[in-house]
């Protein structure tokens, strides 16, 4: 689909926001920060598979947010146990091996390279998040990791957001990352991101892996709300194939190195916080639209006068195989989008649903209603495609953003580990 | 995969009871029994399209399961609203319109079938059930439907049970039917079934369509707790792809012409109703065999301290489209298995799961064992595959059956309107 070359707000579904300005992909990290990138032999195709981030400013802030998976990897409950999570100053990030499903040995292998990494960039050990992705249920080959982790640190630099980018990519088609520039009435700030993503994607929490930079100034209360409330508007609301992973992670880190302060409930929070959820939705449309072999994404919004209602049903829509194979074929086939709405409200029956396709409204109180077919085939056979469901009720509204299931879905996860 | 020639009992899941004897699949229905099918034009191919099964038993008894759906098709709205489910003697069944989404026209299209159906038969409208199975959203051409009950009413018999299932078909691969002798301490019965279903199956309560009849005489209270016991057992615990129908219907029909009595509570109610089950799940494990593009299918066991967790991981694991394509690959990537346990109990981190496939265990308390790998690999390339989960506590135990998702999935739906 789209590559890194277009501009970075792509989908008609997130403008960008007029105080944010996109720079090029060379731009380099916002100030204070550096990063690396290296290939130590974890991922079997000898490509970039470890990466260093660090945050030089003198009070860093930052905060995280995790996957709510029962079975969290090695990395995801290191991090989330012994981390400061709002004073972060290192991300060690590895693709090619999750450490998930590895047990206690897991958990003392991703300790063994907090440690390294500690030593290496000179910061403590609860300073130093771990993020991991690849293959379930491998040990981590914990002595590339540190040779890795030797070789990432030595050549850390501003300009190091693409190496630390690649080496965090498993099955990904493009890379998902952004240099931003933010204008606060306080002053000019700078948002980056590294993002990660292309299958095992319906996060509840957190999402893959993700990580924000910026130079702006804020408390780590700030922090924390401004990225929560973020990741609930973009990776929560993004699904690939409905399967959560265990090793899915998001954390913002503010150097602070701007001098420009946010403060809280300030007009430049308000202008931060903007322009960081247009930053995030971007790169979780992004992360659908590199959805394994999507060729077509979709947005499903719902409403009702009930918001769990809502919220069950445009997953219900979302995650529906029949559905994402009809994106995929580009078959208005909205029969299947009742068939969803029912499943998901047993003992509503007959529950009176209207459906739009395209702004074209295809069925009307359950019923189906008169259309022009051929100018919807064409419509539903575009990029983006947006589903929109009306319930009873009124006061509850949500969205969900999900990708097609395609012949390539197959082909990437019937052979993965052999 | 299997076809209609081999054994009827296939799966080592269902091992068929010593007192049930396979008949042939030419050996017509029960006494009491007659059946049609023909081809009126509702399906583009010109293959049989509308079926009609009469019971000309004196006092019939029947029981009935539709799908829990909030969007039912008008054919469910109406048998469950309008007929006396207790003493049903006509199914008029159809494919190539599911006369689903389509508002109160559709009820009255039903209603006109019910009436022309009855007309032609010579019975009362409540006791005719409708089953429609096809495409959602197109209303029914009610005029063929009766050019097509006209046909078939007057060319029921004994042996039309062939041409009934195959008026009742859609992308059904193979047909599944059944006649079989059971012996019972009071005599000997007949059960004979025709079943289509092969996409959009994930049942909650009845499935696709589903018709048994017996000559043995049951009470209603008797038949309609047989059905629900056994359909809870066989069609609820099957998924081809985790989507719940509009149309699911399963009905039991006994003529009591045997002169054989099944009391209530009796040694023949036991014997009759192990005969029912074992009919009723291998039918729900050939739909999933027949599921659409299936190549593999697999049962998932989860063993833990609580039923309702068990359920949520079993339906978890089974609709994981990352698990379906490593089944289908042939591949043992049991990592996706921990993520789909993980993604369906949130919260409980870190999880003590264990996970056998095909006896092997591959993971203890959550953490990878060692196994032998090549012997894995060739077990889970047979054309079934077992997969047990424990998890902490004892007493609960549920399975799924189910299939795997493979190209043919995606081509078979990707353009299946257009």
């Amino acid at each position: 689909m789209s590559t890194g070359a277009a501009p970075f707000f792509g989908s008609r579904w997130v403008p960008a926001p007029a105080h944010v300005h996109e720079l090029g992909l060379d731009a380099g990290l916002p100030l204070g920060f550096r990063a690396a990138g290296v290939a130590a032999g974890i991922k079997p195709s000898g490509r970039p598979d470890v990466g260093l981030l660090v945050c030089d400013g003198e009070n860093p802030v930052s905060a995280a947010r995790f996957t709510s998976s029962g079975t969290p990897a090695a990395p995801v409950i290191l991090t989330r146990e012994r981390c400061g999570l709002d004073s972060l100053r290192v991300v060690l990030a590895n693709a090619g091996c999750a450490n998930a499903a590895t047990g206690r040995r897991g958990l003392e292998d991703a300790a063994k390279t907090q440690g390294a990494a500690a030593a290496a960039v000179g910061v403590a050990t609860a300073e130093v998040a771990l993020a991991s992705t690849g293959a379930i249920s491998h040990q981590l080959p914990v002595d590339a990791m540190i040779k890795g982790i030797l070789g990432a640190s030595s050549g850390l630099r501003r300009a190091g957001d693409a190496d630390f980018q690649a080496a965090i990519q498993t099955t990904d088609a493009f890379e998902k990352r952004a240099n931003l520039q933010v204008e606060l009435p306080s002053g000019t700030v700078r948002l980056s991101a590294q993002c990660k993503g292309a299958g095992m994607i319906s996060p509840r929490f957190a999402t893959m892996l993700c990580f924000v930079q910026s130079d702006a100034e804020l408390s780590a209360d700030t922090a924390d709300l401004l990225l929560g409330v973020c990741v609930a508007r973009s990776f929560d609301r993004a699904s690939v194939d409905g399967q959560l992973s265990t090793n899915d992670t998001a954390i913002l880190m503010c150097s602070g190195a701007s001098g420009v302060r946010v403060a809280s409930e300030s007009e430049d929070e308000l202008l931060f916080g903007q322009a960081l959820d247009a930053l995030l939705r971007e790169l979780a449309i992004k992360m659908v639209a590199d959805g394994e072999g999507a060729a077509r994404i979709a947005r499903v919004v719902v409403r009702s006068g009930n918001q769990p209602g809502a919220e069950t049903v445009a997953r219900a829509v979302a995650n529906s195989p029949l559905v994402k194979a009809a994106l995929n074929g580009g078959d208005p086939n909205w029969g299947r989008i009742v068939q969803a709405v029912g499943a998901a409200m047993p003992g509503t029956a007959p529950l009176p649903v209207d459906i739009w396709i395209e702004g074209t409204q295809v069925c009307s109180a359950g019923a189906a209603i008169p259309f022009d077919e051929p100018a919807l085939a064409r419509a539903v056979s575009r990029r983006e495609v947006e589903y929109e469901i009306g319930l009873p009720g009124e006061g509850a509204e949500t969205e969900v953003f999900f990708s097609d299931l395609s012949h390539d879905y197959v082909s990437i996860n019937a052979d993965y580990t052999t």
